[in-house]
């Protein structure tokens, strides 16, 4: 799904020890070569391509799992382990780490820290950050610091955790995390809803908000992303089903068959049918099929940008139609699906990468699709990240004030600007 | 409770807006004058006292609702008005606002965000800051910025709302907060267990917690807490009852029912009583007593240093035992109650404020317990901030190179050091 970024590093480096990475960095910073950080390599905005060239650094071998207490609800890990090997354990002792997001079997938890990784449950269960207690961390020009640790509450501190989660590589480089777990829910139970059309589709959203109830999850998926995808949907897709809401209930099971029974009353106005997959092979099938969701647009023509503006709940109507009309207007097909709870939504653009200008254009239709989010009052980026590839947006969308600020706070900890360059701005 | 921290403005502006508020910095800024922001006043660590001088700013004319779309969860409000005032907006229209810090009804939103107040029901919920999902804020040398908005998910820029959030006005005084709600549990039932000591306390919370229950809240109260507060317990002490727990099930009300009666067996091995207020009258009785606890230790010598220090949850039993040892040592009576569940312990030592050298004994009290909860991993403070009185703690616990970070953070946006001078520092 890239815009053909490249970046050649003159060396990779595979630290074992959060000392190694703090002597990577201290020889960098006395060299001045860049220093870009790689997790899993699963980033979507380019932030992991060295694109000053300079020393690549990879976290596999940091990948221990340093203590874990399932009775007190946290573990304490490194940089490299996989977030999917971190929910495996949380749930193998009756917890759950709730950030998912697409990638998780591939990406690292510190690459989900960099990026502040969403997913569809974020909508109930709030972001990766939201998880994180505490970082070790190595800063400019070669500091090893620990902010927070095991700890639920602490407002000593500027937010400095804060400040590092999200900042794609280019403060810091996180090299392991405390993280936050819960006792994992009984029983979680998708309800489907399917439209004849957007309208139908959110006003359904718009009743599921209004109902009293606290969704896990809350998502659309437009007539384009089903025309693409929904001949694996796992329930069979009725002919005029042409826009889908899925939702959630989780929690203790006859609550959850309660609140499930609920969100099908919620959604069935208008809606030409209401799946509600039972088994846990039906629920795990739902889930699976919409993770790859995004791999079924991307074989369409071979390339795709599929972006994630988040935009305020009321303007998913906005978002849903003028994503079709961006699509139209640059000769691109396109399509959006998403975590339309948050109105974080992948407006998505196909094209053949040997296409005559079709890239070219698809890559026009980000930029008016970018125009729209900041005119919406949006975000550029709700789960992505800035990275390489959303770079220019970013003084666009915080105004001077905020972009001198952001950019004061790059100079205070990375002053030579060796981490990650050309990242985040 | 204050540790008769003195300060005097050279003169008081309430502004009316949010440019007013930025003339006045910019007139400060010009005329190198301090501007020390003051919300409620309600703090607890001396941060709106204005110890250099200059001019306070109070927001009480600040106080208007910009925007509320109770169908959407989420309410845009200007810093003066009271976290009273948004949670019961918020639940007149089937809401909740959940941060509930005990001068709620005193506090305003502005302040709760600049010291990022909890509550007891941060344990579920989260602090002031989870709730957050955009601000407004003057910054120097007296601009105007928005970042964020009603957005419930943005990962574009570092995280400048989490930096001002906790920042305790030395970064940017924040003018309005786009607040995030959820929809209000049906019921709410406490479930009170009562212990002959500490230890059998604490075991009951361990079993709590990992019994798979998420409570909403997890609070305790040692038996000196409970000796000068306990003869207004609604429901009656019994006479061996010398540590409680206070936990806590919420939601759609049979399956809080159930949860009730699942945390009433968790706490009842080895307890002397296991209480469960019923009626909605009962429930807000327990509250409101558990919210005078700070007013009846006060009333029992004139004078009390109330802290807050925030351990891992492992230990607890050091902080219940240490803070009885301390007192003690120091000659002073002492008591810790609080937010067990967050490990965010209210250690209190008290003293007659003209008793001979009492105030100095607690105040060295103090100090030891800012030294135990570094030698423990935990932070000096989970929900009052740095302020005034814990100056020189924060250096301690940030280490020096997360000390140097914070320093640096504040020179990027303060560079003359006139916003709250002396302060979280």
């Amino acid at each position: 799904m890239g815009r053909g970024v490249v970046g050649t590093a003159d060396a990779v480096v595979m630290p074992a020890s959060t000392a190694e990475v703090a002597t990577v960095m201290r020889w960098c910073y006395e060299n001045e070569v860049p220093l870009t950080a790689r997790g899993g390599g699963t980033g979507l905005a380019g932030g992991a391509i060295p694109v000053a060239g300079g020393i690549v650094i990879g976290f596999e071998r940091l990948n221990r799992v340093r203590q874990f207490d399932p009775l007190l609800w946290r573990m304490h890990v490194e940089a490299g382990v996989t977030t999917g090997d971190v929910q495996r354990l949380a749930r193998e002792n009756g917890l759950r780490f709730p950030p998912d997001p697409g990638a998780a079997e591939l990406s690292q938890i510190g690459g989900n820290i960099a990026c502040n990784a969403g997913g569809p449950h974020a909508f109930k269960y709030g972001v990766t950050g939201h998880w994180v207690t505490g970082i070790e961390a190595v800063v400019p020009p070669g500091d090893v610091v620990t902010i927070g640790g095991p700890l639920r509450k602490d407002v000593a501190a500027y937010d400095l955790k804060s400040l590092l989660i999200g900042s794609e590589g280019t403060l810091g480089l996180v090299t392991a995390a405390w993280l936050r777990l819960l006792p994992a829910p009984e029983i979680e139970l998708p309800v489907v809803g399917l439209y004849r059309d957007a309208d139908a589709g959110i006003s359904a959203i718009e009743r599921v908000l209004g109902s009293g109830i606290v969704p896990a999850a809350v998502e659309y998926l437009d007539g384009e992303t089903l025309r693409v995808s929904g001949d694996t949907y796992p329930f069979g897709l009725p002919a005029d089903g042409a826009f889908m809401v899925i939702t959630e209930a989780d929690g203790a099971e006859a609550e959850a068959r309660r609140v499930a029974g609920e969100l099908a009353e919620a959604l069935s106005d208008e809606a030409v049918a209401v799946h509600t997959p039972q088994s846990p092979a039906e629920v795990s099938a739902l889930w699976r099929w919409r993770g790859g969701v995004a791999f079924a647009i991307l074989a369409q023509r071979g390339g795709a940008f599929s972006e994630d503006i988040a935009v305020p709940l009321d303007r998913l109507r906005d978002v849903a139609r003028e994503t079709l009309a961006i699509g139209e207007r640059n000769g691109v097909p396109s399509m959006s699906f998403g975590h339309a709870g948050d109105g974080n939504i992948h407006s998505t653009f196909l094209f053949a990468p040997d296409g005559d200008g079709e890239q070219e254009r698809a890559d026009d239709a980000c930029r008016e699709l970018f125009d729209l989010a900041l005119s919406l009052g949006g975000s550029v980026t709700g789960e992505h990240g800035i990275g390489w590839l959303k770079r220019g947006q970013l003084e666009r969308q915080l105004g001077p004030v905020g972009y001198d600020l952001h950019t004061r706070i790059k100079q205070a900890f990375d002053p030579k600007g060796l981490l990650n360059p050309g990242k985040k701005i």
